[in-house]
């Protein structure tokens, strides 16, 4: 789902921004990247920054037109950093991402010049622009950084993520209610025993300590280590 | 309510990526960066890399220990590229940032080495784990890019964010992480005086307890109860 999303990156002057937005793709599973004008390309500052995403740059197409880079793609969405005078059709990271894959076809997602963006006339070839917000005051957003944050709402949404699925061992699941009900039960006597809780005067001791230890979710193994302590502590007092 | 967020880098080998965090975290209304023996601090590549958040830099609190960096954060968040061995509580970054949003104190965010991540040690020192999720085949995020990453969903969740703001009694304000590692040294304590910790054999009991506590963040009267109960236990067996 994620292989039909394009990342276009005009007149880049920075070689090292290159190799960044590369390495930034490969982490969320992007893979083709399109350079238009590249101020220097190929250059070992990309290749260094790419830190083992090479393949991307070594399949990156060059072009010298903007319009040729953008002519097969049936859906064009510009990055912009600035609010621009004209009303531009504007989404967010989010709904930027649920539209390229909501896409039948190949996406094309457009980053301008490090200082100068995209100009006008660039923009009329595009469909949407996504606005990623920046704080009020400092808007300088990388423009690998900003590849970044695009390729991870993508990423997202495509809920492709690695996330940790491994099982749970049986004594990492959770304690059932009534162990742990034994439980206070035994950490009841026990502070009775040590003359920290005065039966005639428990005031909400045991409310907050069951507060304290029902937030955690204590594992099976948990609680085995929490009522061995209370144990060894009888067998001492024997 | 950015404000409370402290980004810490742990161990950082390249200036320009302590530059390019600075960048990342001022696009997204961050301000306070703290480090932990960086390589090489302030440096020349970290300022041209910084591109104007100059002041990130400037106001940076570096420190040659990494307990001591941490000592005043009630909530600790490590980054984890990899999935570990032992089972932690791992967030998703949009959790972590909901959970770091909903902190009454100021909360650490803590990046690893660039190569090698964080030591189990220093993961027994914070409360949860975030894994920004990453493509299966690639997985070498650099970490500007994952300061970038988690600053953005930071910065989107805060301004979505109805907070409930009603301001915490000061007993119900998460316990400081020192007050915290102090309980820790008096409960290993009381666990060998009852024999149920052999200090020739640890195993990895202290490390399964610290969990356990640190994933329920102790509030301060949650602290002094515990605590009351270890000074009762010594006083009954004296």
């Amino acid at each position: 789902m994620l292989d039909k999303i394009h990342i276009v990156l005009v007149g880049t002057t920075h070689p090292g921004n290159i190799g960044a937005a590369a390495r930034a793709m490969k982490t969320m599973g992007l893979a083709h990247l399109v350079l238009v004008q590249p101020k220097h390309f190929p250059h070992a500052e990309a290749t260094a920054r790419a830190s083992g995403a090479d393949d991307i740059l070594a399949n990156a197409r060059v072009f010298d037109d903007f319009k040729d880079s953008l002519r097969d793609y049936p859906l064009i969405i510009a990055t912009s950093a600035r609010l621009r005078s004209v009303t531009w059709p504007t989404l967010t990271p989010e709904v930027c991402a649920q539209k390229a894959l909501q896409c039948a076809g190949q996406v094309a997602l457009v980053f301008g010049r490090e200082q100068t963006g995209l100009t006008n006339q660039e923009l009329d070839h595009c469909h949407y622009l996504v606005h990623i917000p920046t704080h009020a005051n400092f808007n300088s957003l990388n423009v690998a950084s900003a590849v970044q944050i695009l390729a991870y709402e993508l990423s997202k949404q495509a809920s492709t993520f690695d996330m940790p699925t491994r099982p749970l061992a049986l004594t990492d699941q959770p304690a059932p209610a009534a162990a742990i009900e034994h439980f206070y039960v035994h950490l009841e006597q026990t502070l009775i025993a040590i003359e920290f809780l005065d039966p005639e005067k428990p005031r909400r001791l045991m409310r907050r300590l069951r507060r304290l230890f029902n937030r955690v979710q204590l594992s099976r193994s948990e609680l085995n280590i929490l009522r061995g302590i209370l144990s060894a502590l009888q067998k001492q007092r024997r």
